[in-house]
């Protein structure tokens, strides 16, 4: 939902000038990638302004019509994260209540039909269908327990 | 793991000088026993501040020891409450690490072996093991497909 990737390129760009290409990222996590990552994450307003990945909104709002929703965010390792992660759901997402909302350190605690997330660990722990969300970090890999999507586009192809 | 009866009831005899008594607190839900329940919740320090259950400490120490544990806490609902009740954890329970910690809205979306919980309704939709922990507003009410105790001693009975 939220593109954390252009938000790190911003802070990025911001302190050092430079804009890294997509392809640089490939495979790596992203405190590989931004050497700063670490700090940006810890600044007032990284989560707060981070910007909307292309069609989320719409995707998501088709989905909470059809499906039981839930929002799972892995915050707690950033506790300044929390309020600043419910503020931009809350704003962007306004169709979304408070009980959808899972804030939580490790996701092998949720139970549900389907998953759509960028990690694997997150995915190879859930029971039920999984939607490898690509991301940089993620990509290249292979796998054959994930249906890989690379767009909220094809989320809405494949659920609705 | 946090008394918050206790809490309230500090709340409303520092605004009002009067301390209710347990007794008349039966089968009701806080917002009807306190009349300024909705009001103290949004006190800054109201969840920071609360007291800790007897002999939870030493129980949630003696349980993650053995079992693998989550910490789901309901607090969507009061997004103040979301950073107070990340620090209270980690004063009073610093042996749980951020992985464990699980703030929500519905607890619906979780899944475990055993819950603990004074709620029926969080209890009613776990596929487990369910205990009902004893709290005023669930007092009395008859149900035989939970395990009702009474305090921290009985868990520890019961699960090592």
């Amino acid at each position: 939902m939220a593109d954390i990737y252009s938000q790190f390129m911003y802070y990025e760009e911001k302190e050092f000038g430079i804009r890294q290409q997509i392809e640089n990222m490939i495979g790596k996590r992203e405190y590989e990638v931004f050497k700063n990552a670490r700090k940006y994450i810890y600044e007032p307003g990284f989560f707060r302004n981070a910007p909307v990945m292309n069609d989320s909104v719409e995707a998501m709002k088709a989905l909470n019509d059809r499906y039981e929703v839930f929002i799972v965010s892995a915050a707690m390792e950033f506790p300044n994260s929390l309020l600043e992660k419910h503020e931009w759901l809350g704003e962007h997402f306004p169709f979304l209540s408070w009980q959808q909302v899972v804030f939580c350190g490790l996701k092998t605690v949720v139970r549900g039909d389907i998953m759509i997330d960028d990690h694997y660990k997150n995915l190879d722990s859930f029971i039920g269908q999984t939607l490898l969300f690509t991301q940089p970090h993620n990509f290249g890999q292979q796998d054959k327990t994930h249906t890989r999507v690379e767009t909220w586009g094809e989320i809405i192809n494949l659920l609705l």
